[in-house]
């Protein structure tokens, strides 16, 4: 999730603003609920997670729980604010060692835990963040909550072990490709859609096709963000672009331009992969800028998109239906955004 | 828990023994139960989950789990296996973490799994233990034991978090240390005999006493693991003596030395504690031998047994009371063991 946290879903899209919007009492209830929970913290770490549990993130997880569990406007449900914490203490202890991992010193602008108390403290730190979300999830009135969101961490990890095992490989198919960002970033996003469903009381057909949309929607969401590793903008996204290559990190965008150049050509490019060869980072995107790699990729998300959309179309009439589709409208829009900027 | 994992409770002591050969159907099943597992790991980190899940650690969790809920021989009820499984793989998987952490390259004479593995992938396999602990935990009918575990494991991290902020420093009294410890290790040996107490079930008053027990009998055994560190011996816990010392770690029998070190001198000792001088380890070495450190030491591990054997002094006639006793006599029979070693 290395590259999936700076980008996020964000800009000044028309459809985000719309449907956010809509979630600030549920954001607001969050951010209370989340600070509450540092007084769980042992107060010899409470300071550190309150470092951790920073509210400038785009907070996407607890929105796919807000929407899939939406009843339509008012105070939202506090077992739904619960587990959009669950979900985001998850995914903020992943970020910690994510951190550690890519020896990152700053996040939003700020230094990153491991910077700021050194690897060793932010390893058991990320711990600590993980347990405190199981604990909350240990406090639903059944073992549901728990059970998904402990097989959730465990395929997270599953998936970002896989990736980091094959950094500066060129060993790695589009299946694994998709199995990868299937694992590290879309079963959250399943996980939060179906728990958002299920405690909203809908049907367990809408919980199900909830999941499925949740699962493409983050598949679609990984594809746009490792496109914007190379086609976003620098300034917005906060990062320089190609890290993924820098770091030998095969992603689709990488794995469309290896498949067309020619074959001495494609040697080249999988030595610097390999790290046989330094990087030549301006040659390699300005390649990327071949319009037909941006459109396969985009194609790709487009694919991802439709197949969320198809999960829910049985169920236009159920409240978090056109929410939900709004989010896929917002990644559309983010990645035309990306084709006007580069100019393909 | 980086010098507990080395020395565990061990050795040719008859007690051990008498208590330990008791288990071994359980163990049996316990190991099986843990093979059985590496299915639900995802395929691809499969071979790296049985590469942590090795049989030659002591199993001393799962063992107080198996004597706290013990009701006679015969086949371990497989809630208490699985309970079992939860504790050990929560502990393999703060192994994991604290190898990373502390560099360390062998473990029970094989490579660490930051060694095999890297440590990125180590930090990932850790949470992927972690995780599935969790899930293990929540498929039980009710949230208890996901709640205990994952609350236990928030403060086992706290500890840990703790003793390394303050590691390389002297600020740290004896009720920090004892906060420590309490953490650290005593709290997984408390919920091990609570959970296990439970799912026996047992009246509500002696899983109370039970895990009052673990909770003592892990303070004494992280005391008498840190008074080994200085009188062990070297081939028999496999390490060098001191390395507490050597790494900064100020623990009981460091502070008892301190406290009747002259003032010149202890300020010399501080300044080997905080890296400000090289330690003179045969220096230090030689003066622990002063027998009044040793006796101490002993007798704060004994007035931790004491507490565990009073919590348990109204239930005589409970079947895991004499078990359980049975392992304050082991630990005794360990620090006796130090004591004729050291020749105080």
């Amino acid at each position: 999730m290395s590259s999936a946290r700076t980008a996020e879903i964000s800009g000044p899209t028309h459809a985000f603003a719309a449907v956010f919007a809509q979630l600030q009492p549920h954001m607001a209830a969050l951010d209370l609920f989340l600070r509450a929970q540092l007084a769980a913290f042992e107060p010899e770490i409470r300071a550190m997670a309150d470092y951790c549990i920073d509210t400038s993130g785009k907070r996407i997880r607890p929105a796919l729980v807000f929407l899939s569990g939406w009843r339509g406007r008012g105070t939202p449900a506090p077992e739904l604010v619960k587990v959009a914490a669950v979900v985001e203490l998850v995914h903020l202890a992943s970020l910690v060692h994510d951190d550690i991992m890519d020896g990152a010193d700053l996040r939003r602008n700020r230094r990153t835990a491991t910077r700021e108390y050194g690897p060793t403290p932010a390893v058991l730190l990320g711990d600590a963040l993980f347990s405190h979300a199981l604990h909350l999830a240990a406090s639903f009135p059944t073992t549901e909550v728990c059970f998904m969101v402990a097989e959730a961490m465990r395929r997270v990890c599953a998936g970002e072990i896989v990736q980091t095992m094959r950094r500066g490989t060129t060993n790695i198919t589009r299946d694994d490709y998709w199995r990868i960002i299937d694992l590290k970033t879309a079963e959250l996003f399943r996980v939060s859609c179906h728990l958002g469903a299920r405690l909203a009381g809908s049907p367990e057909a809408y919980v199900t096709a909830a999941a499925r949309f949740g699962r493409h929607l983050g598949i679609a969401y990984q594809i746009y963000d490792d496109l914007a590793d190379y086609f976003g903008d620098e300034r917005r996204i906060g990062k320089t672009l190609g890290t993924d290559l820098a770091s030998g990190k095969v992603t689709l965008p990488l794995h469309v331009l290896m498949d067309r150049l020619p074959a001495g050509e494609r040697q080249a490019l999988e030595d610097e992969i390999c790290g046989r060869q330094p990087v030549r980072m301006e040659l390699r995107l300005r390649q990327m800028q071949d319009g037909r790699i941006f459109e396969a990729v985009a194609a790709a998300v487009q694919d991802e998109i439709a197949a969320a959309t198809t999960a829910l179309a049985p169920w236009p009439n159920e409240a978090p239906t056109p929410l939900l589709l709004g989010l896929c409208d917002v990644l559309r829009g983010q990645v035309a955004g990306l084709q006007a900027k580069s100019g393909t």
